[in-house]
């Protein structure tokens, strides 16, 4: 497609784990039956479970990135911290067992998003932007039944400024011309907007803890938020609209 | 750096894990750690331990994709199986431990790799073409200091036919003018020569079962073998004369 060289916008992207499709429900029902199996040790009350699990995926994380293969690794660790290595091999091999249940869960659009999608895609080239397993990532992305409108799936292991800059680049394109559209304020708006970009935020009713952990100040210029799906091309027009009437102040 | 349009040859790939640097040593040595913590447990000899292993880790490829997290979550479950759930919380940790001090391991250049790459730099545009996770090879390439020679560092998780077409696409060249070095017959050279690639095998001296499972006939034409590093660059001006006589048969 053409993209009229009067529109200012000329690349959206989209992040995929609770933007495209549902994610996080799924790690808070294992972390749940997480809790199930150590609570047979010890009392959940007391224990602090869900902190320490925390502590140990955020302690882990410069080793082993995220994703779902990380996080059960660091369950199993957790489970014999807290337990003070009282839990069973079987307990232990039930943990694992979560891991392999939320790789094999299945891929649910959110509610309206292929028709926003469709919607996006037929004015802007679209790019997928995600970090985690790169081969969980690339199995989600291929049942999502989206794949063949964006231009190109990124799959990186951080979402940062740096991973930004290198995507533009290979569009060769400055950052004002571009929008992204995500749920994490860390991941998905914070460093596009550090980078003079755009962004849709399109928030979750589920954030995990490291995700919240950002600041944008709620009226930064370049930022919308919508609340469902149905807004984004609205969205979309309206920042277009506002890159243009900025490109045409005296 | 401009490639003579005399020379058929346009592009290079290398391998990483076991080409570039070593790998299977330190898999390896956390397979020989895990033997001696389950061998608590079972006799080994009678135990099949290796194979069963293997087999757990075989039966999940499909699920973890390739690398360390995944090889250390089908050991937690290996040694679950093979002890029949009699193993301590505190020897599962160790095994985890394990996968750990395997993401942790330094980085070491093969013997004569740095000269090897720089010198096949200087003549040709160079690719790294790299399976596993994502996190853990991104790290890895960061800390080989050779980064910095290659146009485009792809890590996949599949190293199949249809990556390496995507690949080639990508630099817009067909398979006869692409030449990839690496150790692995079934993941670095079957494919290339499917594709009417060309091949240079490098084989290391320790080779992980799944990656021996290839045919790949000794005397395929487009196929070189070299025993150590000093002789790529020989290898490959082998392969851009016999590549330019049959361009030039009448």
């Amino acid at each position: 497609m053409a993209i009229p060289t009067s529109d200012p916008i000329a690349l959206v992207g989209f992040d995929a784990d609770d933007t495209l499709w549902r994610s996080q429900d799924y790690f808070d029902a294992a972390q749940l039956a997480f809790e199930q199996i150590v609570g047979g040790y010890v009392d959940l009350r007391d224990a602090r479970v869900a902190e320490r699990l925390y502590e140990v995926e955020k302690g882990n994380l410069a080793l082993f990135g995220y994703g779902v293969k990380g996080m059960t690794l660091s369950m199993v660790e957790a489970a014999v911290a807290i337990t003070d290595a009282r839990i069973s091999a079987t307990d232990l091999h039930r943990i694992v067992g979560l891991g392999k249940e939320l790789l094999r869960h299945p891929v649910e659009l959110l509610p309206g998003m292929r028709e926003a999608v469709a919607a996006i895609a037929a004015d802007y080239p679209i790019v997928l932007i995600t970090k985690g397993d790169l081969f969980h990532q690339e199995a989600k992305v291929e049942q999502c039944g989206l794949a063949h409108l964006f231009r190109r799936i990124e799959i990186v292991s951080e979402k940062d400024p740096a991973t930004y800059a290198r995507v533009l680049e290979e569009f060769q394109l400055p950052a004002s011309r571009f929008v992204m559209i995500g749920n994490s304020l860390r991941s998905d708006i914070a460093p596009v907007l550090a980078l003079g970009g755009w962004g849709i935020h399109m928030p979750y009713h589920l954030t995990w803890a490291h995700e919240a952990e950002a600041e944008v100040a709620s009226d930064a210029p370049r930022l919308l938020r919508v609340d469902a799906a149905q807004a984004l091309p609205g969205a979309l027009r309206e920042i277009a609209g506002r890159a243009a009437a900025w490109l045409t102040q005296p």
